[in-house]
């Protein structure tokens, strides 16, 4: 089980709970955003299970300009540094694809660590093409609803994916 | 003149605008709260100008928890270390006063950069004592809206506290 944290209150009780792993973000309001590297240095400090930290610098589309793409890479590096497990992102192209070039850019940082498919895929044209180019770019895992609201209403295209 | 920015673009547009000093938060929905290491990093590389860091781990109230409080020290040092030119916190006690112990502890922390208090202020019980505890404790400087919604509601309190 992997659950969602946004402080170091929420890692505890997940990690207490039974959790096997956290996906760490801040701002659920919007989708999660990139949480600060204080709120992960704590979090490390507190609990024993690994830690995945949302890459994200806004809500709303995953088509990113130039300079979010770098500050993206920024933050991989310093929060790999501070102590992050893995990493949660998606890049969309405007065409609602899956932006290819710029995932494998923003992997290549993350290594040798894993990374997890963010939800965008959810809001791609084709959710099947779409997992097979994030298989094939080497993602360990990705998060998804099935492209529906939630995991529940899409499960019947949950166990399509798998 | 001190612009609010939340990304690399905004950022420059206060630049290029006249500002002398950005003032740097996200998730202005929720009135700003901490950035991401990665987003001053690139900031710092695009403008000139003193970018102010928003220590603030999250929206709602001012009375953070000993977690919170330890997540916005270890903000203050990384972003310190990452190029931060000042900062911009406030915290109060649950009964609306200005808790001083922890203010002090946080300025500790910024040493020997400079520190604005936070809008905060205008949540206090009385904005003009609190006024006086926040440049006893060597604030530099203090965001407020006169305890209005917009600086232009409390332009006569703000006249009061010059």
């Amino acid at each position: 089980m992997e659950v969602c944290a946004d402080s170091v209150q929420s890692a505890v009780n997940a990690e207490k709970g039974g959790a096997c792993r956290v996906e760490l973000c801040v701002n659920l309001m919007e989708g999660g955003t990139t949480p600060s590297i204080g709120l992960l240095q704590v979090i490390k400090q507190c609990v024993s299970i690994p830690i995945f930290v949302m890459i994200r610098p806004r809500g709303g589309d995953f088509c990113y300009s130039c300079d979010e793409l770098q500050v993206m890479k920024e933050d991989i590096k310093a929060l790999k540094l501070a102590g992050a497990d893995g990493f949660v992102f998606g890049i969309l192209t405007i065409d609602g694809e899956v932006n290819i070039a710029e995932c494998q850019a923003l992997l290549e940082a993350v290594r040798p660590l894993p990374a997890t498919f963010h939800r965008a895929i959810d809001m791609t044209r084709n959710i099947f093409t779409s997992l097979d180019k994030i298989i094939n770019m080497g993602f360990e895992r990705v998060l998804s609803s099935g492209a529906c609201n939630t995991a529940l209403e899409g499960v019947h295209t949950l166990n399509k994916m798998v």
